[in-house]
């Protein structure tokens, strides 16, 4: 089967009816189109479509191809100055904007986002382009605490501090003045420890968003959810106007995607690019398209 | 230090600014009074004051007391129609009504209602009122289930059916035609397998809601709650408009109390009421005021 | 250019790629559909879609034929206990059910619905239906009110009472008794009056939709909705779930539509029904199908 | 009576209850206190509040004055680099956050605002940092259009262009590339050619803040309001959170208020500052606290 889902490319050729796109513009790809019949492609909500087709998700085939037949509307014009290669990571990118609208972050929150992988550093950067005044980013790997704190975050926490979640939150909490707590926390890691931190450092009445990753069953803080009536969110993918508005961020200056950009390969080594993702190395490598 | 939150009386006494009750007047007493001062009392959710004064939780006294003063706006009037016997309930139908506003019921939906002591009992009732077309009552116990089905349930489930969260799930939504799943889940047990079974029976994007009661953690789906979008809130007391809805509610007939009343001890043998409780006995038993 | 976008019918054929329905299957038809592509069908408001074909819409023809081809999800199955005849009013209870979702009507509340023609006592019904306590039609007929008081309604008001809107808001409030004011105003009438009066009867904070009909411009107090923290939405059409919520509310006998039906006509003589619109006779006047 | 209620001051003396201010703190001053007690208080709407004790509205006597007394929590305190002068703007500034808040902005909104006299230009800042893309201000005076654009707008338009608000619509629709047409429209003018443009110029679907000024009636095309299904809200004052907010907005440079003081009288002369307003000149003039 044909990998790939998070790409952008060059308008080939387009349908009859196409109508907003014509060959060379340059286009990231949404790589999943739902079926836009079921309730909840009508209900707004089309990345819980019950008949979605997903790049490189079986049976169907992926982006990492010479050609690749998209509807006009999952086709995200990019303007001038943003560049293919920022428009390959729009996919991640939709991913966070998809997260912090789950969280609804507004202007003046406090956000704390755990684990700092690619999306949970997309995460922060786009928390605090919906306004976040506090963006604290936990991981236990220094170098990448150092890396969310030039990047985005405006301070970041090792929680290799302490074993115990609730220590750490208290910690978190006194450190960045959270007073009675973040307003949103976002788990991007998967792990347990993170996961029940969430709950700890959230003031009553937060928002918690999971970002799907990691283990399937976790040990879970549930009596302390219901007292502070937390509200947990699952993010899955992204939905209406991730895509543009990703798009929108990185074109208006307020995401910068490139710094993300750790590698680069040619397509025949394509195997490459995926083995640093097995071996954690850097961030995000590019793959260039065929050259012919 | 004096118990009893589920309360109503008969005014004796008014302060001079008071203008809305008059002695005689006869109230269910909203047992929590908060601080009116910090940024939850402010934004409306009173219910997560941080310096909540709550009868029965110390270092505050109860209401099962011959006299006990209350501010005006914490004494919701009982209309003609509705008895203090009632009024002494208001306080458990309250936190159902508070569950089924957090779970955002809507007319149509379908409702899975884990656990039925009095909790759950009132969110099915409440969840019917709101207009749920279906309200599946679930629990081990089939004498439960019984009246769960008589009161106000639409169909019912005993979870005994499997160990398996998932089988039981799908059961649920096969034996009352849920098709994707049901639109809101109210776990009022506690227990890990309903909390699971919550996850699993729930069409994507559903809603959640943990009522507070049980084991601190428990075992949890979380990348399921991704997958589908699903959103968990916990619920937590009651908050603004809670208790008159409540009212409203018996007064109009929708919500039937009295059912759920069956015993009633004298002042003197309180003692015997929480017993009872202890014990199983019953769903509530009332306990008459003092004499004289 | 045929007209009709108030129908039921029977299957007779379905397309290759049709799961949920058969011959023989009795349906109501939503006569709107929409292209399913712009960014309104996306994102959940494909009444509002910039490419719709609505029936009896130019250039596209109404239902009002012996044959009608729509898409499997636009045809709503009857239950078996609702008739074709109450199929063909799901349209009109349609436009209720949006607009009383777009009211966001609750439990408890108390609506005013102004102009209680069939939308208008639709509206009642379905206002009701969701819960809302207090239900008061104001008309300028008697024989209108009557109907109403006898459908829905839980008080009705006759607002020849006075030419001011103050005064008669004034004397809604009082006679209903809805203290600071309704917590909810749906004007289907049009007229300047009443849309004044529902600005002056609603409470602070309180929501007013207004039903697309009537006059394109009135004179509107705009300081007054200022002042109160009024939110006005328009309502148009009817989007996601609004038809199958409508045939619900029908099959569970929450809404009752028979009585609305005034009169029957047989097909060839279609005319007279549109006649009996125009002269205000009746309120539905059925047209049957043609024989053959 | 006292005037004033745009004002920050020195703490001079504290209550025995007070535990967040001391002598010396220097605070903006939140000049309504409302009751706490009233369904709108107790539900997180406090501007609504029945019985609001306003500064400068009979019979509350204003804020300019040697010495004022303010319950606690409603005096915000400034940060070090927030000065007096910024402190007393944060009044005017709060009804700009309030507003774009009714408004629900969201990063990548296009903002309409029709009138750019303070509060006009306040919610232009305060819907870009809110994440607006666009924000174009609309006035007739070029003088203040010339300043918008160099304070907070990203396009300007002068509504002079056309007397038909169909034809102002229509081209700031084109000139600012609005496609579909704006997210949102905000009218601080109160004149009724900007709020029916405000409707013209909307996307279906949009929102439409009026912020309270102006005739108390206007010309309204609510049919339009209808097929767009348009929401209208009103703004008044402001609410929880909005005073914090903006001090925030100002503290971390996303919103510069100095820009906005074009002069400045000592306490003996206050009254220019007010015939300055009643002449249009300039945007705000300060007045200095007595000098003992």
């Amino acid at each position: 089967m044909v990998l790939g889902h998070e790409s952008a490319g060059t308008v080939i050729e387009t349908g009859p009816k196409v109508t907003s796109l014509k060959p060379n513009d340059r286009v990231a790809l949404e790589p999943g189109v739902p079926c836009r019949h079921c309730p909840f492609c009508k209900a707004g909500r089309y990345n819980l479509c019950i008949d979605m087709k997903f790049a490189a998700t079986p049976p169907y085939d992926g982006t990492l191809a010479k050609y690749y037949v998209l509807p006009e509307d999952f086709c995200v014009k990019l303007p001038e100055n943003v560049s293919l290669d920022e428009g390959a990571l729009v996919e991640p990118l939709a991913v966070g904007v998809h997260v912090v609208r789950q969280a609804d972050v507004k202007p003046g929150n406090s956000v704390v986002v755990f684990g700092v992988g690619p999306v949970g550093l997309l995460c922060c950067a786009v928390a605090k382009a919906f306004g976040a005044t506090k963006v604290v980013a936990v991981d236990i790997v220094d170098s990448r605490l150092e890396f969310a704190g030039r990047y985005a975050a405006t301070g970041t926490f090792n929680a290799m501090h302490s074993k115990d979640p609730n220590v750490n939150a208290a910690e978190i909490i006194k450190r960045f003045d959270l007073i009675f707590g973040a307003d949103v926390a976002i788990d991007a890691s998967g792990a347990t420890p993170s996961i029940n931190t969430c709950v700890h450092v959230l003031r009553a009445g937060g928002t918690f968003v999971q970002v799907g990753m990691g283990a399937a069953e976790i040990t879970f803080p549930i009596l302390k959810l219901c007292a502070k009536e937390i509200t947990l969110k699952g993010s899955f993918r992204y939905g209406p106007g991730d895509y543009g508005l990703a798009v929108e961020l990185i074109a208006s200056g307020r995401v910068t995607v490139k710094d993300l950009i750790t590698g680069r390969v040619k397509f025949e080594d394509a195997e490459k690019a995926f083995e640093k993702v097995r071996n954690g190395q850097g961030i995000k490598t590019l793959i260039d398209g065929p050259l012919d």
